[in-house]
């Protein structure tokens, strides 16, 4: 659904009944749903949540941006927020805790029963990044002594409070995991065979501190629906679901795309960021850049001689300092998505470089034979030669710029996004302007 | 698994007797196998590979890449080709058989039932980057009619063939979708229940020739395990599963990162991809981009005699014009990543518009006081009100342009990643030297 189906039956809600909303409530999807109350202010949306029953408004809730959770909040009266907050996942439940203030904390907590607190408490815990933050306890375990039919009862039965009982972790009696079941095979399977018979023993399980995009690397890698997390004592500690996997691929590429971009901390949606925020998250790369090209500034003051004394040279400046760059940006984009996806890895940039050399020099002597051309019309058959020698030096310097530079940010602990387009450019055109009127000074005699 | 994993696992392979690796390949999972037999020629590759079973052949090969399959099947023999074929999944197989050339398909087509030709040739016919191209026909329907113990009958003694069992879509005598039931719902519901009452009756559905990135979306929104696709007259005709719509995504993002770095048609992964693969992958934009930076050398050629006349504005040349471009490429790269995430529609362009002028005159302003105090000490008063003056109008400018830019490719049906950095980069580089030396000559009346 789009926005504006959203406005659509954010409009709808404000007009009608009550009856006709209840409806509303009850059969649309609550992704729809919470997208059409964002349109509205957080009092009369609640005005019209609070109809749905407690299951669908914890449903609901759990979609809406963390933003409007917490406006929204803070128009609850607090019983009211207490059930919605023990019905939601608990998952979704951690990370609205973790926006919650102290003070709203303290409110909820004594609302909800011990194990919930603990739960809670525990999973918010983790650091951000980890795949013990973004992980849900709602898993379903076995014990590999059960029988098929044993399990699916037990599965029956806990069903309703776990985000997925399609596969179940089979836990010895120290909670340790030795395996994985599938209810598909517990359902094919004759009724007396044991779980221990019929689960997958090489089970994929993340470290509860481990990246979360290593887990949503490994759930893309194996197809699984989910991935067990363990801690160190390979004791199963929660799962991460495969449409939060998603979340976080997404996430993780519109960062990147950010950082290419050489915008910083954009927690909004761009449909959504004010005029501010959009300005913060731009500015400070922007003024970083204005005294980074003060080095091309100043190398093209160091041969203003060299210019005075030949004005034409001027003419191919942007062509060739543009040209470092542009190639430098190919291959730090290249680099930076391979590195993101885990196509290549940091010990790769040797296996990488020799490559890039001959692809960038191979470039970069048939840009020098498109441009001498120009050259010889506008220059001379000296100025040719000058330009066409800049090209080969300067794209193939700008590649190999752009190449390392985001394992050389990699290995300093730094995001290789970070080797974005601008920044590339930027290095690229103050080496171009001394490659180019270095030469130029060499081959023309010039002062 | 990483590539060191998978090399170390490809030696023991071709290290190792016939009984280990048998061992191996019974145990391992298939996307790690396949990874390690991709290390390996076509021909040892297959030596190692004839020793498992059909089924785990099948699926081995279903996570090779697509050259290697191509490879390989090369070098299986006919006979074992069309087994492991049929045991394929059903999207697996279609995309295999879409790689094959006409010669290697009559070869394998006899070799399978009818049903199965049928269907081969059905799924292929689909229009790449729509839903039916990637669509599965190994769904699980049931008919409303069936009581709960029933469905699971049906289930269970399907359950081998479809990729997914744990939503079953429910159709009516002709075929056409009237809901879906999920197994978790069959397994908990009281025996003598009918599905047409435990189905839920809104499953969102996608149609057969619709954008498989709106099919990824939806499965992202709703955080649904399938997506059912569905014909003109609302018949089910297949599937969509997570794993390819995480698929999906990861490719699309991947496309829009190489198009914003003005890399073209890299269809292999950069890890493998040769030395002439990425030549071609990058010539072509960059010697557009040549020509593009012709304008600027044009701009400054033409305000050459300003330029004689006062060489300190050089200095500040690159300064100005890489921050058009920069702030242009910050705008561009937020509404690239908007338009692919379907954060921001085409239409929503005008409201975006006011706001984006507004950051960017403010950007602009910020950026000028900082240069101004540069243009002060380096060429006096009027130089750095010339300066500060063309750093507003050029920000403001090259915002603006990279703003506009992807709405302008989106209306006339192109891509809006196209609107890479250096296209922005070299529009706003030409904009830039005409502000810049217009502003100079008219302020400090130079010829």
């Amino acid at each position: 659904m789009g926005e504006s189906k959203a406005s659509e039956l954010s409009s709808l809600f404000l007009q009608d009944d009550l009856q006709e909303n209840s409806t509303r409530l009850a059969s649309g999807h609550p992704a729809d749903i919470a997208a059409a109350l964002q349109e509205i202010k957080p009092a009369p949306a609640w005005s019209i949540l609070k109809e749905a029953t407690r299951l669908r408004q914890a449903d609901i809730f759990g979609y809406l941006d963390a933003g409007f959770q917490l406006r929204l909040a803070a128009v609850i009266p607090r019983a009211d927020l207490a059930a919605i907050f023990v019905e939601m996942d608990a998952d979704d439940r951690t990370d609205l805790y973790k926006h919650l203030s102290d003070q709203q904390r303290e409110a909820l907590m004594p609302a909800l029963a011990h194990a919930e607190r603990e739960d809670i408490r525990q999973l918010a815990a983790y650091e951000e990044g980890t795949a013990g933050a973004i992980m849900t306890s709602d898993y379903a375990s076995l014990s590999p002594q059960l029988n098929a039919t044993q399990a699916i009862e037990v599965l029956r039965r806990e069903a309703p409070n776990k985000e997925t009982i399609y596969r179940a972790y089979v836990l010895d009696t120290g909670r340790q995991l030795v395996g994985s079941v599938r209810l598909q095979d517990l359902i094919t399977a004759p009724a007396s065979v044991r779980v221990a018979d019929l689960m997958e023993r090489n089970t994929h399980a993340i470290r509860v501190n481990d990246d979360v995009e290593d887990a949503a690397r490994k759930i893309a890698r194996y197809d699984v629906i989910a991935l067990p997390v363990i801690d160190a004592q390979e004791r199963l500690v929660g799962i991460i679901t495969h449409d939060d996997a998603l979340d976080v691929m997404e996430a993780e590429a519109t960062e990147d795309f950010q950082r290419i971009g050489t915008v910083t901390n954009l927690d909004s949606s761009v449909a959504t960021a004010t005029v501010p925020m959009l300005y913060r998250a731009r500015i400070a790369w922007l003024m970083l850049l204005v005294f980074g090209n003060i080095f091309s500034g100043a190398g093209i003051a160091h041969f203003e001689d060299t210019i005075a004394a030949h004005l034409a040279l001027m003419f191919f400046l942007p062509i060739l300092i543009a040209s470092g760059g542009n190639a430098g940006s190919q291959s730090a984009t290249l680099m930076v998505r391979a590195l993101a996806t885990g196509d290549i890895r940091i010990s790769d940039w040797g296996r990488v470089l020799g490559r890039e050399l001959v692809v960038a020099i191979l470039l970069g002597l048939s840009m020098a034979a498109a441009i001498a051309v120009i050259g010889v019309f506008r220059g001379g058959r000296d100025i040719a030669i000058v330009i066409a020698l800049s090209m080969i030096v300067i794209v193939t310097v700008g590649s190999m710029i752009g190449m390392l530079l985001p394992f050389i940010l990699s290995r300093f602990r730094m995001d290789p996004a970070t080797a974005s387009t601008p920044l590339v450019t930027s290095i690229a055109d103050a080496t171009g302007v001394l490659i180019y009127f270095s030469i130029a000074k060499a081959l023309l005699s010039l002062p």
